[in-house]
């Protein structure tokens, strides 16, 4: 790992020639560069410490000075308890992961000694930009080489002494393995992410880690793909046959367990016809634990009817913003979904559940497309949702905080994406990685397999090898 | 399909809010729908040939003006022999394809009733820019129907009056089918080519079909992804070790075959040891097929050495823009590998071929990562060469010109791909698609699972369902 190359460009110049070796080594010299950089991290606990203790004598400065928030305060003290060693266990379990890089998903005989087989490969350079936690580099560098990409890290400043420590113990410890030196570089130097951005001659993918303002900038400035979520607008919609209990607890957890998580609940969405049954226990509990609700009219007057009057402080009245709010706090906004009449005629096919329709669109056009939820005894129901809710996740019955790559056996993340292609939902170490065709043949040209001469087989054959 | 909406974002709105319809509905719709177009544009062949004689015209006047090239004319004409037939066929050769979507890939079952599941689903709205040919609507009317994807079609000028005949023959067919009508849209106005490229809230990818000028001015104008390759600077490096006959055949129709094509061979690397045995060979096929060579010193001076000195005219002196250049056309730049002395001594482990890794270093700084192949007999050196070579394609012993969707089998290609995210190589119907993450519980919360709760199982499910 080099520290602050000269500029960005002879950094990300350096990282893409490097990516070119570091896409063929082998998976053990992979491992072995992060046993390595373990080991050393281990061992330098208390020069890292020392780094991250400066950080944090800057930042508690800046708190008093009101020019820092304490919880940001917090997440940069690596000498909590467990923090450090938790940084040093990521890297080992980010080596215990099964190798990403030379699966082969695709094997075609095209025809007698003329193989096509499509393996994983690393995508190039990934450019990492991140806000506070300084223990986010160790992780970052381990993803990036057990992939087999070069990375460029961006920190944010408040961690620069414990970056440049963490960085300097990675750096010094590559040049004794088979990963090169350039293929992991820290940049420290100020006001050079709109440069970075723009060189998307070299880097191939960017993975902004941190708030939506990072992650909605960098999306707007940069033509290189990015990888991640600006929005986490998360919706649960309560249909009339939901259980109570079942509805009461995942909202609350949706809601209450990490309001700031990009995973957690914004708007509730309920069946006019549980307003007065459902909807009161759910809201009781939610205020109960502080959570303020911005009501339409409808859930207003089912809920002050219900409540006892000193709950009122809290109930307000939702405006048509609300609905595209992620208030990423103890807010949440409630929405009534109403019920339509049935005339009585019974008709082929069914008709449609009109109820869960509206639930649907309104969905679709407010949610981030990030994790929407229902909750109802209907399997028919259910699946309706499923499909026709445009989301990376797609709940039934479940809360909404299990959208995690962890949660869902990744072994680790490398962020949740709301994009549209390559990779959607909580993103593991294959969202590191693409593909490329191999074509193994004896001399043939597509003119032998021209009109009256040979046909192609396109035999599909088994995928179960790896290339190496 | 509907014909000219009032303004871009119009159209993109009514495609984005059909595309949700459209993702849920079962395969047999899409496939009613195709067989619904096939026939309606079979027994509409006298009204779609009428309008396209009137493209022909127009086009025949443009021609004689020195307007348009003639190459471009024949492209146009609907009425070539076996053409609208081909157009036809086409309809129901992706119909006949495998449904992409509703694919399960991967089954995980997180806990007793907790499982998640990842299907397939469609991107959402495709916006689809191409050029003359006026049977390539059809054809990407059929894909984006079979993948559950809206489209927005642009069409180039020149075959207005065919574009507008066959969109409102599908326009009338799709209204009886369960197909939105607003799904598929033909927007013909002109200029509306940067307004709907800032349409990155509906539109969730782009697929230029169409020249390099095309796709470099889309890829420079928006934020949607964009599927496709601007550069085709395909390379074959003949080794040491080639077959003579091998080397011949592959590199005559790699550049020959069909020049213009993006699978084409531009740059030839000879290494030094057979510049007077193979090189002036192959050079010969290719001079009797018309092509110049833009040569390097050495590899002049060989072949002045070895063919009659009437050859010269076809071969000049390359400069170091010759390596970086797409010709499409009957031109070859050559370069020569050196040849590296070995001192003698016998090493643990052996060097590597440094004559090999020049060669791959020249690829992967000049070429544009489409297709490169190696000519070799050695498996060590090809295996070499395909792993480090980052192109989508990488070859041993075979055509460049077998870079092709129906080659590979995939039954139709949606485009070229050079993106190292997504999709890479010749793209099929696959590459229309994204997951989307589906949990079913049973009322569980994350809260279940914290310390001292129950633990996730994580058990990989087999996936050899099908969603629906």
């Amino acid at each position: 790992m080099s520290l602050t190359v000269s500029t960005p460009e002879a950094a990300a110049k350096a990282a893409s020639y490097s990516a070119q070796s570091l896409a063929t080594l082998p998976s053990e010299d992979r491992n072995e560069a992060l046993t390595a950089i373990h080991d050393a991290l281990s061992e330098s606990r208390d020069t890292v410490l020392a780094a991250n203790a400066k950080d944090m004598e800057s930042a508690l400065r800046a708190s008093k000075d009101g020019q820092m928030r304490s919880s940001l305060v917090k997440r940069l003290d690596l000498s909590r308890p467990g923090k450090y060693n938790d940084m040093l266990q990521g890297i080992l379990d980010v080596r215990m992961l099964e190798d990403p890089i030379g699966k082969i998903d695709l094997r075609t005989l095209l025809d007698q000694n003329l193989e096509l087989t499509r393996v994983s490969c690393p995508i190039g350079v990934l450019l990492i930009i991140f806000e506070a936690r300084p223990e986010v580099i160790a992780n970052i560098a381990a993803l990036a080489i057990k992939s087999g990409n070069a990375a460029i890290l961006k920190g944010g400043k408040e961690s620069t002494e414990s970056f440049r420590a963490i960085s300097m113990v990675i750096s010094k410890t590559l040049e004794s393995t088979q990963v090169p030196n350039a293929a992991i570089q820290l940049v420290q130097t100020r006001d050079v992410i709109d440069q970075l951005l723009a060189l998307d001659r070299y880097i191939d993918l960017v993975i902004p880690r941190g708030g939506n303002d990072l992650v909605t900038y960098v999306k707007s400035h940069t033509k290189i793909p990015v990888l991640g979520h600006a929005d986490g607008l998360c919706t649960i919609y309560i249909n009339s046959d939901a259980n109570e209990d079942m509805a009461v607890k995942l909202v609350l957890e949706s809601k209450c367990d990490y309001p700031a998580g990009c995973n957690a609940v914004e708007t509730l969405l309920v069946h006019q016809d549980v307003l007065s049954t459902i909807l009161p226990a759910v809201a009781e509990a939610l205020l109960a634990n502080g959570v303020s609700l911005r009501c339409d009219p409808q859930s207003k007057a089912a809920l002050e009817d219900k409540l006892p009057a000193s709950s009122a402080i809290l109930i307000q009245d939702a405006t048509e913003e609300d609905y595209n709010t992620e208030y990423t706090d103890l807010i949440l906004a409630i929405k009534t979904i109403p019920s339509y009449p049935t005339n009585g005629t019974i008709t082929h096919p069914p008709p449609s559940d009109p109820s869960l329709t509206h639930a649907i669109t309104h969905i679709n056009t407010h949610s981030s497309h990030h994790t929407d939820c229902i909750i109802t005894s209907s399997p028919a129901a259910a699946e309706t949702f499923m499909s026709a809710v445009d989301s990376a996740g797609v709940y039934w019955n479940a809360s909404t905080r299990f959208a995690d790559g962890m949660r869902y056996g990744f072994g680790t993340e490398v962020g949740i994406s709301t994009n549209k292609i390559h990779a959607r939902g909580p993103v593991g170490l294959e969202g590191l990685t693409i593909y490329k065709y191999k074509l193994r043949g004896w001399g043939q040209g597509i003119g032998d397999y021209k009109e009256g001469g040979r046909r192609y087989l396109h035999r599909r054959l088994p995928v179960d090898g790896e290339e190496r």
